[in-house]
This record gives structure tokens, C-alpha cells and sequence, in this order.
């Protein structure tokens, strides 16, 4: 099961070094990490997704909010939340998968950002899961170039 | 100025403490950073964009070479390529403003994806100038949370 923890570090030289770290101890090697500025400029937020080890996430958060540069940990996959990540794809076309290609991307709304010779590239948005089965279906016509953001994450309803 | 790394690292625990740690012990903080699968599952694309350090990045970029877990490292700074981050945004609202922040959604083809009683919570995919720009319009209505993915970025053209 994919677990997604937010942690909002301050910003300075060596936060995320620090933070990652925890989990390079353990040997848990992260599915997604993106890290970004918030609203607040000294404080930035660092989300990460992590396969299975639930058993140690309880002493992992601990951990993390015992360290100087955290502010605050939170177990997003405990709370009513929505999840996006954005991915880039290049993928070859021909005169004849260009219909095919489009097609995928208008069930996915998908925009076309570039087009080379041999290649189009789209960018499209959702949850893990819509991105994932985005890339499947784009596989077959060849994927030369890929690039996901990473999972970000905000609570449900009006709390911050 | 704004500079952009992209860097292949392999899928393994503390990859990614392993590479941002070069730029700890330098003491530069990131702009964005940002990790996920790419089109191989043995490697993941870190891209990480810093302010100014121009005189250090070739040798940071030759310290994460040289490392075991480094399989590339691009300075996108020099190269064409298209960068794109996401952003969701949780702002207040009230009946008098939802109109003027729907406006403003529509200028930079956000999207909704929540609403709440007192707030509505938008999505919305851009260039780092477009996603601050969206950021400075919203801020007057009150931001309560906000959450960025980091940027990723890609060649222009038919090159991978």
C-alpha cells in the first residue's frame, strides 16, 4: 500500500538532506518526493510517497519532528485528501498513431505542449493512479521521454 | 537567475540523500526539488532548480557524477526545454469574491477540484513565472494552504 507523508521544512541549506535521511537509515527508498514553497516564504513543503513499511511509519514521523528544520509531519494517508501529480510525456508518433495518440490524450485531458518530427510531447495531471494507467496506454506507440513531478497533496474541506 | 539540474539516479534507498547532500555541504538551499519513476523503473528523474551559485554548478554537476547512484546529470539552464510545475491552492472565498476568483481561474486554465464552505481549492499546471504569477493574483482572497509540486522539465524537439 503507497503511504504519502507531508512534511513542512524551513527553508534553508540541507533541509531536505536532512529529512530524506531518516529514510536512507532504514533502507526505504521513496516511490515520489517533490518539495516546493508554500505560502509561507521560510517554510517549504516536502511530500513523499513511500511502498508499504507501515509498521515503521509511526517512528519514522516521530523521528522527522524531533529534527530542527521539520515543523510539522502529517500522515496524509490517514485523512481525507486529494493527491496530483503532473507528468511530461514524448512519445513517437507516425501519420498513422497521430489519430490514436490524440484520441488517449483527450480521455485523459492531456494538453500537447510540443511537437518535433518524429514526437509529440504532452503533459497531463491526476492522481497516481490516472497517471499511471495514462503512461500504459501510451507505452505501445513508444515513450521516449518521461517525467513525473511527484505526488502533492492538500486536505479536503476548508482546513489548512 | 533561476538554474535547473536534471539528474538520473537509480532506484535505490538514499539516492536521493546521496545527491542533495553534495549541495548541503556547499550550504545551497533549493528553489524546487522534485523526484518520480521515469520511463525505466530502475531509474528516477531528481530535478532540482537553485538561484544563482553559476560558478559552482559545473563542479556540483561533476561531484553528482561521480557518484555511484548518478547514472546523468543536465544542466537544463543551457538547453531548450519546456518546464512545467503544478500547483493546488486553497483560497478563501465568500459570495462576493467567487466570481472575481473564478475569472482569474479561467485566465490561467485552472481548474476546481474542491469546494468547501469557506474555501475552494483549484488546480493549475505552468511554467514557474506563470505558476508564481497565478500565486500573486489569488494571494489578496487569502491563500490558507498551498502546495507545489517542483518543477520538471524536458528537451524540446525529438531528443530524449
Amino acid at each position: 500500500m503507497k503511504h504519502t507523508l507531508s512534511v513542512l521544512v524551513k527553508n534553508r541549506a540541507g533541509a531536505v538532506a536532512e529529512a530524506t535521511d531518516v529514510f536512507r537509515r532504514r533502507g526505504i527508498s521513496f516511490r515520489s518526493i517533490s518539495c516546493a514553497e508554500t505560502e509561507d516564504f521560510d517554510v517549504s513543503r516536502l511530500v513523499l510517497t513511500v511502498e508499504d513499511h507501515e509498521a515503521e511509519l509511526e517512528s519514522i514521523a516521530d523521528e522527522l519532528r524531533a529534527q530542527d528544520v521539520v515543523a510539522m509531519v502529517e500522515d496524509l494517508s490517514r485523512r481525507d485528501f486529494v493527491d496530483r501529480e503532473l507528468v511530461l510525456v514524448k512519445v513517437d508518433v507516425t501519420r498513422e498513431t497521430t489519430t490514436q495518440i490524440m484520441q488517449v490524450c483527450e480521455v485523459f485531458r492531456a494538453s500537447v505542449i510540443g511537437m518535433g518530427q518524429e514526437t509529440m510531447t504532452v503533459e497531463m495531471t491526476g492522481d497516481t493512479q490516472k497517471v499511471d494507467g495514462f503512461i500504459r496506454m501510451l507505452r505501445p506507440f513508444g515513450i521516449r521521454s518521461l517525467a513525473r513531478t511527484g505526488v502533492v497533496a492538500m486536505k479536503r474541506g476548508d482546513d489548512d
